[in-house]
């Protein structure tokens, strides 16, 4: 059993770690799951971590990390049982050092990823990895979860951009290995374990992390396809014109540009007529290449292959801007509609546009509308469902879990997963147990039994407490 | 305590499964050490595999797995204690299922690496993964030590290679976690901790892997360089011109091309006058470059600042076969002179120069001859020493232990590796002991002991047993 997190253990924290009880510490971005807390720490560096993990140890008082709190499967928050200690990283925001002839940067927990990438920037490198929380998540938290966003295709999920970390186990022990080296086969990757845990074997409190050079031209193309089998084909032939350099192939759905029009008609909407499919692609090519016009090699390729109707490409750094914020705006556009359900899933490429269709089908009857957007170069769609017109979300109370269920059943079907980039937090814990392998779920249970054995790290996200 | 594996155990094996114990079993390539078997088992598929480590743990019976047997730190031949099952990856040898469409391809613990780069590029793909003894190595054990090799620079370690594997934990359960995902976060990556992990935790038995579109382009040059700083300058600039698209970045001594004078009078030496320090770069661009003429304009840029001395561009496939068979031979030139010491160090980029000069200062009195080369992209060295002309081996072999000490020791003390590519194996487990992160190493055994508490799995491999 757990106790909460109260003045007894005040007094065993580290002098000004403490921080009040706000609101702020207590929410998740889609305001399902409201999260209780006794205390509230914010460590300076990693040894205070430690003191901290090792006061609530003492107390056997459950401890919830906090970073920028952006996560979407309230991993961030919990709502119920002993009331825990908050350990939020805010204070811990240092890049610690800057290497751009190793391509290396050092950074704490609590750097957000706009910071680390403007960082990297400043340094003539780029920090590839890209989401549209970027401004408020912290590195942490995106190691956390194993974050992907819109770059992974080319750069890989934030797995693939960590070479080391600083980070404080459940006993208050702290691993410190921070190394800036591409090679280092010395033994098991607690790295790699940790990276993915959301804070539940111990706290990542910094990283090294891999930077790239920046391609010497980039270039960013809005393309309208028949449908998703036409925007993969599209995708396989730019590889393998392109080598590998396309960063980032987002799908974006005629649902998606409508809802945009409806809530947010000052977002600049591409295309007279919006399609009812179209793709947005991002190159970065080598010295002696001009992006736009490999992109528009590829579109007259494409166009007589069928595979496209109509396309733009950017001109300038304005008009890309303009075409990512077509697409990084239909998240919010989503939250003024409201949605019933909303999936992140992942799909085998060559089952991406028979989930679709399958989906489209089971759901015709259910009286709700889909908008399937996301990064469809890595397989992972966001395949949100809401209202439909003239209805409203609480209409659907008794059908949510229901419809969830399906969409993430026939995705599991096709040999896909229940969740691409957002991890499990405590909102797909029984996702994880009805569809986990169980081999891998006994191993999962038995390394957190072995690294935590009182069960105060983040208990009840990824498995039940 | 551990038993022998006997007759009585052979008998509750799957009917076939067991081969002779032949001496090909029990070798490592260096002939330092000498396995022991009790029995050698070559089951068929991953149930075979899982009857067979049940009845082992029923016996208390460890068990070493074996893939192609090149590696090079001991972890596939136990050399003392109660005598071991040799698992052999032998017959499985399938690749279950190729998707080009996906980039994924889906093959069994035993198949070749050769096999594997060849089968995709029937396809039409690559697999990147590159190394020396790719005809006999195969993917389990590479898997295992998280095998590099020359192609780490631009498509990462076999890590970044794998989406997800099939495996035989210690108590005989299977995973069956085979997904063909960029993105699946649904709980602790127990892929990423079998890989590296050499056999001590389960054993793979397949993986679905990542292939990549071949580049339109390819080409390779030999440049001289006046030295390693020279060369990562080199390299620094060759990454910004190419948008990261160099491939392999390796350094290659003066020091190899004479023992490969002397020893391998058939490989056709590049340069009239070998240069003392030269870098083999391999480079894979998008349609609309020839990769030959941007080697030729980073060579003219490179010239001009003073990096490079000379350089040979390859006109042809043939002629870039033969710049890798250079490479490719100084192994076995090595090996023909008589290695006194091995090592297999990485380091930050910044301080590859700098541990060059200083560890070849510290040795300078000490009599031997250093050839040091590798895969310098990713900062790993094989700095390995040889006797001064007119002796042998033997002489050192009181000098051996100490050698290598100073080598890791200087490494390590610059923020290197002491294992960068080959593993720990038993070769490296005090190395380990000596400057693995404590709280690390503790999270390491810690995890040991919970996934295989009878201690059957690979003993004594990474962690003393």
């Amino acid at each position: 059993m757990l106790n909460s997190a109260d003045e007894r253990l005040a007094a065993r924290l580290p002098e000004g770690v403490l921080r009040d009880v706000a609101p702020a510490y207590l929410d998740e971005p889609r305001d399902r799951w409201k999260g209780t807390a006794g205390l509230v720490a914010a460590p300076r560096d990693a040894d205070e971590v430690a003191a901290v993990v090792r006061a609530c140890a003492d107390a056997r008082v459950p401890i919830v990390p906090r970073g920028g709190g952006t996560g979407l499967v309230a991993g961030q928050v919990l709502p119920d049982g002993a009331l825990p200690l908050i350990l939020s990283m805010e204070r811990m925001t240092a890049i610690r050092a800057i290497h751009p002839d190793e391509n290396v940067v050092i950074a704490e927990a609590g750097v957000t990823l706009q910071s680390l990438r403007d960082a990297a920037a400043d340094v003539g490198r780029l920090f590839p990895l890209s989401l549209a929380a970027q401004g408020t998540a912290q590195i942490g938290g995106c190691l956390a979860v194993n974050a992907g966003g819109v770059n992974v295709l080319r750069y890989g999920n934030t797995r693939a951009l960590c070479l080391g970390i600083e980070a404080v186990m459940p006993d208050g022990s702290v691993i410190r290995s921070l190394p800036r080296l591409r090679k280092d086969n010395t033994g098991y990757s607690i790295r790699d374990l940790l990276i993915g845990a959301e804070g539940t074997l111990g706290i990542i409190t910094a990283a090294s992390l891999v930077m790239e050079a920046i391609p010497a031209s980039t270039g960013t193309a809005l393309m309208a396809v028949e449908g998703p089998e036409a925007a993969l084909e599209l995708l396989s032939r730019a590889q393998a014109r392109m080598a590998g350099c396309v960063s980032a192939f987002e799908l974006i759905s005629g649902q998606g540009m409508r809802f945009l029009a409806e809530t947010m008609p000052q977002v600049r909407l591409p295309f007279a007529e919006p399609p009812e499919w179209m793709v947005l692609i991002d190159v970065g090519l080598p010295e002696g290449l001009e992006a736009a016009s490999a992109l528009e090699n590829l579109f007259i390729e494409a166009a007589e292959a069928g595979l496209v109707d109509d396309g733009l490409i950017a001109q300038s750094e304005q008009q890309a801007a303009d075409f990512w914020n077509v697409r990084e705006s239909i998240p919010e556009a989503n939250r003024k509609i409201g949605a019933v359900a909303s999936h992140d899933i992942s799909l085998p490429l060559s089952e991406v546009a028979g989930f679709i269709e399958e989906a489209g089908a089971q759901l015709a009857d259910r009286n709700v509308r889909v908008n399937c957007f996301g990064h469809l170069g890595d397989g992972n769609l966001h395949y949100n469902l809401f209202p439909a017109e003239g209805r409203s979300r609480a209409d659907y109370d008794d059908q949510r879990a229901g419809l969830s269920r399906l969409v993430h059943e026939l995705a599991v079907a096709r040999g896909g997963s229940f969740s691409a980039e957002h991890g499990v937090g405590r909102l797909k814990v029984g996702d994880l147990e009805r569809w986990g392998d169980p081999a891998r779920l006994a191993a999962m249970r038995a390394i957190k039994s072995a690294l935590d054995p009182l069960g105060i790290m983040n208990p009840g996200a990824v498995l039940r407490a």
